[in-house]
This record gives structure tokens, C-alpha cells and sequence, in this order.
């Protein structure tokens, strides 16, 4: 094989994670043949999996880039942004992400490669909680954890809703439901009653 | 085929749909072929689809079932219990729901027959919003719609993360924050900010 720059290969590793993305995202994660990969990241098995050694690989270099980017929103640009990008996300590729919940249960090893890399943004999104809890912006009678816990349920919701088609609540009102159940003293003591 | 009693034919019906229920659980949706529910309802495909035209039917019948019990659980014992029902649903089928979820948006003719089965439990649910609003349970300058689309949210979010095995907040944590988010005059103005 001959040898290609690196430059060319972080090319080259973009547009097969580019196209893999398409081909779950149509397909579905089992219905993702390597065929139907070859075909859609246009080029041959070899070469794919000269950079992604498996699918499996594949599949979690995307979700891991999705949690980083969504831990990238919400240090840099706070929990508005971080519920507009859930609300507009690829229905068809966050389906691929649910049928995926199942076979994390029943994979230990798969679940552990998942989390192992997940959590490398874990810190960051910690540090962001706390410090919206020391300007007011969140309550500071709960653990950072448990605020994340919360925020996430939600988002997980949101991203569950969004995938199956159902109809969304406005953005504003989740803004405003979130800030009521996990907002500080920043906000008023008496939530806001004014219709959203 | 002999003529058997409408008791014996609810009771067919019941042992049908029990086994399918562990059948879709175990092996989830496409999984589940024929010879599977052969096996696990313990009943001939010709007896099965007597009572359930097509596998599609009978996973029907489940989802319509979890939503009217869901419902009678709202309406007759209120959200703390509804809550609690979530958290322990079997986290085997609460992927089967997930799975199917892709299906929903790419399959317009089940989506409909979906909903059109459950919109049969909204007015009852809405009835019992619009009665928490009145009795100051929840707060009242939102559309019973609204708190609906929240509380499912969280509800979804919460059914997610049990079917992923990943870490659930205590049902304590989310009444508060629900309670923070929904609730109405009948708590105090100021959210109480003991930890939970």
C-alpha cells in the first residue's frame, strides 16, 4: 500500500466517518452491511478498515464525537444551545442511537468501550455545572451530578421525541420548565407565571 | 376447529400476548420470528394468528396496553406513581419500544395505528392535568398540553435510561424537580432547597 500523508489520512478518516454516519443513519445499525458501507463512504472494505477496524469501532467513533460536540455546546455556549441542537438533530441517525441502547445492555464489552470514551468529557461538563451553580445561573442545594442527571433525562427525551417523529414541546418552554425545576438564585425566588 | 368458550378465548388471548411479550423482550422486534412466538406463547402460528392477525398486531396490543395501564396509573394513583412504574418496567422490553420507535417514522401506517389506539387514553389523562391544575397540584398558567409534553419528556428520558442500564436518579430527585418545574400554589412560592 502506498504510503499517504498524514494530512491525507485525517482526510481520508473524515470522509469515511462522513459516510458511515449516512449509511447508519439510513440503515440502521444492523442494516449497515459493509457493502452498503463500501458504497456509501466510497471506498473498499480494506481500505475502511485499514483506519476503523470493525463496525463496531465505527459506530463508536461517531457517538463519542457526538458527546464530545455536545459537551463543546454546553461549556462554550450554555444549556439554550444544548436544547436548540438536540431539537434539530437527524431524526434517522438518533434512531440508530436507540436501537444501539439495546445492544449496550446486552454487550458489557461494547457498553465499557462506550463509557470509557464518553467519559473523557465528564470533568468539563462537570466544572461548567458547578460554575453556572456558583454564579446563580443553577440551584447550589443539589449535586452537580444530580442537575446532570436531570439535564440529561430531559435531553434524552427530547432526542427520543425528536427520533420517533412525536410532536415537540417549543424550545422555550423547555428553557423555561428546565429553569423553574433546576435554575438558582439568579432567578427569581417565585418562578415566573407568565405563559411560554 | 372446535368451538371453545369466550372465556376460553380471553384466556387464549391473555397466554398470547404474555408470551409474546417475552418473546419480543428477549430476542427484541425482528428477533422475534415466528417459530420464536411459536415457542414462547406455547401455541401453534395458525392458533396464535387467529387471535392476532400479524406479529405487527400483536406488538400493538402491547404498546396500547402499556399506555392504558400508564394511564389508569395517572389518573387513579397520580405522577409519584407513575414515576415509580417507570423506573421498574423491564428494561428487556422497554428496548423492544426503542427499536421500535425508528419503525414509528418510517412506517406511516403503523404510526397511525399506533396513535390512533393511544389517543383513546388523552382525554382521561388531560382531565386529570387539568384537575391537578385546578386543585393547585400543578401550577396553572401553562395548557394542560404543555405539562403533558414536559412530564413526558422526563417520563422518556427516564424510560431511556433504564433501558440502558445507565445510572437513574432517584424517584425522589426527579418529583422534586418535576414538582419544581409542574407544581403549582399547592407548594410553597419559594422551591424548597433542602438537598434530596
Amino acid at each position: 500500500m502506498p504510503k499517504i500523508s498524514e494530512e491525507r489520512r485525517a482526510e481520508r478518516r473524515e470522509q469515511i466517518l462522513a459516510g458511515a454516519r449516512r449509511c447508519f443513519a439510513e440503515h440502521g445499525y444492523e442494516g449497515a452491511a459493509v457493502t452498503r458501507l463500501e458504497g456509501a463512504i466510497d471506498l473498499s472494505r480494506g481500505a475502511i478498515f485499514n483506519y476503523f477496524p470493525s463496525k463496531e469501532e465505527l459506530f463508536t467513533e461517531l457517538a463519542v464525537r457526538d458527546s464530545a460536540r455536545m459537551s463543546d455546546l454546553w461549556v462554550n455556549e450554555g444549556l439554550e444551545a444544548l436544547v436548540r441542537e438536540v431539537m434539530e438533530l437527524d431524526p434517522a441517525w438518533l434512531s440508530v442511537y436507540l436501537e444501539l441502547f439495546r445492544r449496550v445492555r446486552n454487550d458489557p464489552d461494547f457498553q465499557k468501550r462506550i463509557e470509557t470514551r464518553q467519559k473523557a468529557v465528564a470533568p468539563a461538563n462537570r466544572a461548567r455545572v458547578e460554575e453556572a451553580q456558583r454564579t446563580g445561573e443553577f440551584r447550589n442545594d443539589l449535586e452537580p451530578k444530580q442537575i446532570g442527571m436531570f439535564v440529561n433525562l430531559v435531553l434524552n427525551g427530547l432526542a427520543l421525541h425528536r427520533a420517533s417523529g412525536e410532536e415537540l414541546p417549543s424550545v422555550e418552554l423547555v428553557l423555561e420548565l428546565l429553569g423553574a425545576a433546576i435554575g438558582g438564585r439568579a432567578r427569581p425566588d417565585t418562578p415566573s407565571r407568565t405563559r411560554v
